[in-house]
């Protein structure tokens, strides 16, 4: 039996189905899939993507069968249709449309009208009554085959067009007659003839060849190969080809076209929601001329206008019964387009509607509701990385809108944190305070920021810099805070000492009210209306009750189901008992990094860190962290009060001492007559501190093991805080993690400090505490090795961050001046600080959690890197079989979403 | 049976063997071998190492059998003196000593005369007709066991000593009579009453377990057990202990004490050479209030000694016979201890002698003649790098000597690179520059160096730094040009300002004369008297002929056969025609690395190299590239022409650009003015390109990918040069290598720039030339997708100074800060930059190897990172199955030779 190479639709009954997707594609699938359900879909065939394999394997010719599946499935149209293929009365009119597995851009899109010639427009006119109509159609089809088949370019034909309108005085296409198009026509054919040399093919069947090979030829142009390459999508997938009748909306007044969402795609309310216009074809909807018609009677916006359902009844009660059915079949909402031709409805289209986050939320918990699909489902429909929308605060749509229509836009950055943030310009950290403190809000701006200015990103309402990318400082910290923010701005032009800032001509001074859009990186001059997100105002602030928002019941349901299904626990990043609370609300069940230093730079205690730094002696080293450590202590029982019975890693000391140093000689004098020492002795330790590579140098457990008394003070803060917070009920779980371990008898060294101070710290109060004591795994060594550190650790944690700068030898704070290119040059998918690098850096976790499980078959395995909020490298963490991940607060639901899907797409075989 | 734990040797016989190393430790087994070769051994027996790790293992309790074992060994001892243990009238006295499987510090050593009491000791007077020797021999056992047996310090004891010579106004040890020892041993053992609350035990058997206990215990003392860790030695191995007749030279004028060496261990001549005291013991000799007298007639340097050969020409003729028996039995070059006891020979101790390098050589060689040993023994008799001193320049012995005793001794740093130089003090590159021009020799002292002082270091006889390691770019590039060097050389304060330096007080101004030892890291003030080693005279100066040196026909003879023998090819890093040379004098088979950028900073061309980096747009840089092309052809054709029919590998460039500019904004001022461009514009170029961490920058393959013009530039100078040196009759093998490669788009982007000029060139030219296109491997993502870009690589190079850096996570430049705290607490063996980590960085060449081979099974596969020229990482490439080793010049020979002895060592299965 020969190959099948075409597959029939029509009339109630499809050769394909919605199975075949990789052979069909998936426009044809869908048809084949919406003919079966016995819906009308204008009849047709589509032609297999394995005729585009064997159209490239054999040097661009068909297989052999093709041209009389081909001639049979027409047959079978034109009888479906009772109109024939080149019938000058009665001619049946035909699109051509390519479909791959996956939608692609690059592709050819649409021939319509294909089958129209000099004797069938003539039968068109006939059929429609409509000449001008007819030769419109004609003048159409006849641009867009020279275009795509002919190679002849559009802008010749509107030249032509333009001309003709000049000459007769109009404006607009649709002022042009019937004979206008009709003399165009013949112009255009003389063109193609001048162009390519050939005659306008006249032959409806050539036509129809032509088309079918301008759809394959269309697979292997630059921009579609371009596009496979940077999708991984094999080139011998090809592309099918769609061949269906044409239908048209604009033949009289029992004609018309339109759009519909099963639900409102921005609330997801259960509410069929749409537009129509009578008499018109898709393209007039597009074009904007008129003013669409809602479909149903019920909430008009316009109560002048009149509905679908008012206008054309029987074609109304139809598409519902048929939405109705197409949202059941799917059992997801809805997009839809359909087209009445002369009282007939005839749908062309069905598919899943874009939403908002809102209305994804929404539509996925009711259908659970109703039964439609199951939590498992529910949890695949929503996009992780779309919960942002749900948190971040926002503009009023239109006051946005007025201003930008008022010429207050200034700039575009990167959207590095999602969310509306309006307050007064300020240009350094200490300004933000004070204005907070004044109960002011404030936008600090600055052309990139560095950890002194956490306090100042915490005052203000959003950050704005000119330098940096979506990992930069600004970014992480600012999503970690779930504060707006726009980096990378590079448009201003900065100016510290006037407290000024130029943007393309204009000067924002300090004071000057300024608007950030985080979710767009649009920067904005004046002052727009945000507030919080509802969820947030529950959660949060508790300005709303929660039986109040059913936004808030239904992420909290969604959240509860994504905890059932999910293998990997979800931690948090959290520095402070604040944002242990905040990320507790947002469900974390631990915190997987609770990074020390940060702690450091609060202004009183910078003075006795640098005193610590400055130390000549280990003993006037320890003096000085005596001052440190009540501090640290009382941040622990904090935290450990916020985290109450869930695990809290504490990472001991990991930057180089130097970043809490002043750079400048005017701060070095500053604090050296703070601090009463020479100017000289601060210069002079702070020059050598100064290091030729600090990520690679004297940090971390570097620090532990050249200075064993910070460890030392570090481990008795924590372990004292771990006592006092147990007297007072508290149940505390500390974890111990040491930083920037390469080799086994570092993490041993330090160790045996953590172990020693705790016996120490136990014994002087009569508590017992159950601890762990482990490492970061952020060094290629650390987990080739893994195998001998996981004898002295009790648990792993991988820093994706530093574990990505190490793997691929790139300095996060360098790579902007070359990662643009490898983006650009495809060189790079994706950036590798944002998604895990599967096959480099997840090739090297892999290989640390086999070897370390194996040697501690008991081994706690987590990651606390930024990676831990991204939905992608969560997936990767389910599949390498990690217990747990970490991120910042703001980013937990993320996390849970995440890890429940991955869970439902890759199930694990034993849970761990 | 009973298991045997106790083996006796004596009578020319002897219950172990040489075989036995393991279970009878390294003493044992030698005295036993000795035994069983008829020579007189003073009879003993051997308790062994199995007993040690029975008393840990049970509570430090002996095997149950021990006790009868012993008791009848020492009956044996007996019947072969005719003496007994305690017999008052010709009483055996006996030694113990510990000894392990290999030489260990921090065991026991020896403990003399055991069987001494008040009753034996009057035997001990009768047999030896001396009271003084008797009582003597008495007090040193007493002293000895005290000490070490029952914990009473030495010192104690030794203050009764200087008590009583006061009281008799003595001065001297031998100054006191037999009745002050007498005396003493009473007033010793009233200490050991005092102090230890016991009295010294009287009976022999009881000192003997006594002493045979304090074996076991030193197995487990803290310096023995870091000894072990360090040079990780198994605790579980355990010592055996050694028990042995006691023989006295200083029983008259027929005894007699020696040491001798069958060869000369200093020059290697087949000349029995050794030093001998009448009437005297072991210690006399060490104490050196004796002169000693010759061995042989032959060669005295003091004619008026008299030797052993006169003096006791009988025990002499025995000595002779047994010397050549050890030597023949061995196989190696002896050095030997013996005591004449009242006429009559016993041979105390045999074993590999200590020996120059020039020793070394010269007897591994001639064995081989004298068909001793074959050529892989002799091979495995040279330690590699003891090769270095085979090559180095060296001070007049005595002249140094004197300086030193003169007061001239300044400072000692580490010895960075071997050999002696001498010469005027600067403080700058442009100085010594300028004295080399003007034939004056000088020594460069700078704080550290970097690539801009190479031109000076190459113009100087050597270098001094205040600052940096082993792997610090001064001793690398000193090492790589085989000049002497001395680092971190901390008590220097140097001023380049005043062009002066102060060293504990003293003031070297510029042009001083001084001299350093790379050897040993001295710096001597003043002009000491240095010449070339004899090879180099030969090799590279040509100063003498081949001929007219044996140590130079020996050197190429060994180093044939390493050739002979060697799975690996060793290639060498080379930037310049001359080093080129110079490698292939040194026996290179090719260059492994050729670093363009070192060119780059030759005055004549930075300034283009300059222009180059300050372009605006690529024509500005391409314009600036086509001034550099000629310049690097021109290196390339001399690099082509020296290695004329082997393989050399170019890297293209590699460093980041910032490197090429000046800093101070002084030197910014003055190359603004020669450019004629604005300090502004070079100040802001050189602040944009300054980088955080310049390792991890905008540098290798990254720089060729966002100014393809550069990689364009350099591949053509490479294959116009490949091409005009061809035309020469020169036979080319480019092989063109991507630094830096993370991703294998990176190399394929790359790639194609190489494959496309290649293509050009040829074109141009008519010429056909092969060549590879490969890549570095020096990142960790590099080795872990080695699968990936070995289909895209035809060779691979590791690159193991950078792979070290990005797998540990460690900075080269900065490490010196921790790594020295890291060396002092026992974290790390070895430093990483000097030997392959193995388990580490090893391991992950190791999976790149793997997975690159597996992907490709006809990719080279090499190594040029400073590891290739230090032994034990040349065992582990190739022990990875590499294919070859690249070092500098230097150290080819060095290179070659552990090659051949890893080849030895673990043979492979297979010749790649």
């Amino acid at each position: 039996m020969a190959k099948k190479y075409v597959y029939f639709f029509g009339a109630g009954k499809a050769e394909g189905s919605s199975k075949m997707r990789n052979l069909l594609g998936g426009k044809g699938c869908d048809l084949a899939e919406m003919t079966n359900l016995k819906i009308p879909v204008p009849p047709g065939f589509t032609i297999t993507t394995e005729v585009c394999t064997f159209y490239y394997a054999n040097k661009k010719k068909y297989p052999r069968e093709l041209r009389d599946q081909v001639n049979r499935a027409l047959a079978k149209v034109e009888k479906t249709m009772g109109a024939r293929f080149g019938d000058p009365r009665n001619p049946l009119l035909l699109s051509v449309r390519s479909g791959a597995r996956v939608s692609m851009p690059g592709m050819m899109d649409t021939i319509l009208n294909l089958g129209l010639n000099e004797r069938t427009v003539q039968g068109l006119i006939e059929r429609s009554g409509d000449a001008r109509f007819a030769y419109d159609s004609y003048r159409r089809f006849v641009q867009m085959y020279s275009d795509v088949v002919l190679g002849v370019h559009r802008d010749l034909m509107e030249e032509l067009i333009t001309e003709r309108k000049k000459e007769k005085g109009l404006k607009l296409d649709i002022e042009l007659s019937a004979e206008d198009w009709k003399e165009l026509v013949e112009k255009f054919k003389a063109l193609v003839k001048k162009e390519s040399g050939n005659d306008f093919p006249e032959d409806p069947k050539k036509q129809l060849w032509g088309a079918i090979g301008a759809v394959f030829e269309s697979w292997d142009t630059p921009r579609a190969i371009t596009y496979r390459q940077l999708n991984k999508i094999p080139e011998d997938w090809g592309t099918a080809v769609n061949v269906q009748t044409m239908v048209f909306g604009n033949m009289g007044g029992e004609s018309a076209t339109g759009v519909a969402f099963t639900r409102d795609p921005a609330t997801g309310e259960k509410f069929f929601f749409g537009e129509f216009l009578p008499n018109a074809q898709g393209e007039d909807v597009v074009a904007g001329i008129r003013t669409p018609q809602p479909i149903g009677k019920e909430r008009k916006a316009d109560p002048g206008l009149l509905s679908m359902e008012e206008m054309l009844p029987k074609p109304y009660g139809e598409l519902v019964k048929i939405y109705q059915r197409l949202e059941k079949h799917f059992k997801d909402m809805q997009d839809i387009e359909f087209t009445i031709q002369q009282g007939r409805l005839w749908m062309l289209q069905t598919r899943s509607g874009k939403r908002t986050a809102f209305a994804a939320l929404r539509i996925a918990v009711e259908m659970v509701g109703e039964k439609l699909i199951d939590k498992r489902t529910a949890i695949s429909r929503i996009d992780p990385d779309s919960l942002n929308q749900l948190l971040a605060p926002v503009f009023d749509p239109q006051a946005k809108a007025q201003a930008i229509a008022g010429g207050k836009f200034l700039a575009k950055g990167l959207n590095a944190g999602p969310g509306a943030a309006c307050g007064m310009a300020v240009f350094n950290p200490e300004r933000a305070m004070e204005l907070a403190k004044a109960g002011k809000k404030s936008v600090l701006i600055r052309i990139e920021t560095s950890p002194e200015d956490i306090h100042g990103m915490n005052a203000a309402e959003g950050i704005l810099t000119s330098r940096g990318g979506m990992t930069s400082h600004a970014a992480l910290v600012a999503r970690g805070m779930g504060k707006p923010c726009v980096v990378g701005c590079t448009a201003l032009n900065i100016n510290y000492g006037s407290g000024t800032m130029e943007v393309n001509g204009r000067v924002i001074r300090e004071g000057d009210f300024i608007s950030i859009d985080g979710t767009t990186g649009e920067v904005i001059e004046g002052q727009l209306p945000t507030s919080s997100s509802e969820i947030i105002q529950v959660l949060i602030e508790k300005k709303i009750r929660p039986e109040d928002s059913p936004i808030y019941q239904q992420f909290v349901k969604l959240m509860s189901w994504a905890d059932e299904i999910a293998d990997l626990g979800v931690r948090t990043n959290a520095d402070t008992p604040r944002d242990a609370t905040t990320a507790r609300l947002f469900g974390a069940t631990g915190i997987g990094l609770c990074r020390t230093e940060h702690m450091f730079f609060e202004a009183e205690r910078i003075a006795a860190v640098r005193e610590m730094i400055l130390a000549d002696t280990p003993e006037e080293r320890r003096r000085a962290l005596a001052k440190i450590l009540p501090m640290q202590k009382m941040d622990f029982i904090g935290i450990f009060r916020a985290m109450d019975g869930y695990p809290v890693i504490i990472r001991t000391l990991d930057p180089p001492l130097h970043e809490f140093l002043p750079h400048t000689d005017q701060e070095i004098e500053e604090l050296a007559s703070q601090m009463g020492v020479s100017f000289n002795k601060l210069k002079e330790r702070a020059e050598s501190l100064k290091e030729a590579n600090p990520m690679l140098g004297h940090r971390g457990c570097r620090l532990g093991i050249s200075h064993p008394e910070i460890t030392e003070m570090q481990a008795r803060a924590i372990f004292e805080a771990a006592c006092d917070a147990a007297k007072e009920g508290v149940k505390v779980i500390p974890e111990v993690m040491i930083p920037l371990v390469g080799h086994v008898n570092e993490l041993r060294a330090q160790r045996e400090i953590v172990d020693r101070v705790a016996r120490e710290v136990m014994a002087e109060t009569g508590m017992k505490i159950r601890y762990l004591a482990g490492t970061m795994i952020e060094l290629p060594r650390a987990a080739i090795t893994a195998d001998q550190i996981a004898q002295v650790a009790q648990f792993f944690s991988y820093g994706t961050n530093d574990l990505t700068q190490t793997v691929f030898g790139l300095s996060r704070d360098d790579a902007g001046k070359f990662l643009p290119f490898y983006r650009e040059k495809g060189i790079l998918d994706s950036d590798p600080f944002v998604s895990i690098d599967r096959p480099g850096v997840g090739e090297v976790i892999r290989i640390g959690v086999e070897k370390g499980r194996r040697a501690n078959p008991i081994l706690e395995v987590g990651i606390c890197g930024e990676h831990g909020g991204d939905p992608s490298s969560v997936e990767f963490c389910h599949l390498t079989g990690l217990d747990y991940v970490s991120c910042s607060p703001y980013r937990v639901s993320i996390a849970r979403l995440a890890a429940a899907r991955a869970a439902i797409a890759y199930p694990r075989k034993k849970k761990r």
